[in-house]
């Protein structure tokens, strides 16, 4: 069975998390995890250009197939969310740039693909993840979200390649 | 005297205005204007990829030597907030990536620069850069406030330097 590595990001101008997975039908191993961390004294454009190397070295380091990117909760204040959208235009620029599919998520896609339901606490989707992921290390709850999203994205294309080779599940 | 070429910038995910503009010491001179416009039926990362390209490629055609970007207002939706922090995040990230200074100025100081009152209309910025700038075809209005941003940041910067190089001016 062909393995097929996966990219998650949670963006964040500050801390982004990043988690790379591989896929062989319904099994997932963790390939390795992290957080890109940016100087919050630094200009915006240079805190930009450090999270679009450390992407871009992601991307050239591990090779992803494809990449999934945390679409974060927005209801804090205009300019909190323009920051938000800095980082996050960068997170779903740099695969685009590498030529990989990259592929969206809501925070109750993440929770529900990974914990079963839209309501899971924070705490119960790092449990989960850990479970899933013996092998994790995860240092920081952004890189924890990162493999979440990562995972979702493994459930979201093996239904529909389910889908497209015509398998019914009911 | 030496020339200083500034590119200005006002990002949008659809119509990103851009603007080239040489100073000498007070004399502003017209280099070429535009708009990268993206298809809004693409995916939003292929998007950023083109508005990223089209950056790029102004980069490496006009070979700025500084770069301003216009803070675009913030009192929409927090959906379209985000959309519009994706093409700023772009537009502060190319320069960046191209090792050119980056300055950000928001509406109010634009229209203070160009017509000298920041509760100038968007008409009479347009004048004014039509005035300031008589060789400019200006097709887009996102064209005209690029090239306003532009002759901001001239202005500004004119100021820092007499201020380092100790000229009064009262």
């Amino acid at each position: 069975m062909s393995v097929v590595r996966l990219l998650g990001i949670d963006p964040g101008l500050r801390f982004t998390g990043w988690g790379v997975i591989d896929v062989a039908g319904n099994r997932l191993s963790h390939v390795a995890d992290g957080v890109i961390a940016t100087d919050g004294d630094s200009a915006v454009p240079d805190r930009l250009r450090c999270l679009h190397d450390g992407l871009m070295d992601l991307v050239h380091r591990f090779e992803p197939a494809e990449a999934a990117v945390e679409e974060t909760y927005v209801n804090r204040n205009g300019s909190s969310t323009l920051k938000l959208g800095y980082a996050r235009g960068v997170a779903l620029l740099v695969p685009a740039l590498a030529g990989i599919a990259v592929s969206e998520y809501g925070a109750m896609a993440v929770k529900r693909a990974v914990v079963g339901t839209g309501a899971a606490s924070k705490e119960q989707v790092e449990m989960m993840v850990r479970r899933l992921l013996p092998t994790a290390t995860i240092k920081r709850a952004d890189a924890s979200d990162a493999l979440a999203v990562a995972i979702c994205h493994a459930h979201h294309r093996a239904s529909a390649l389910r889908v497209a080779a015509g398998t019914r599940t009911a």
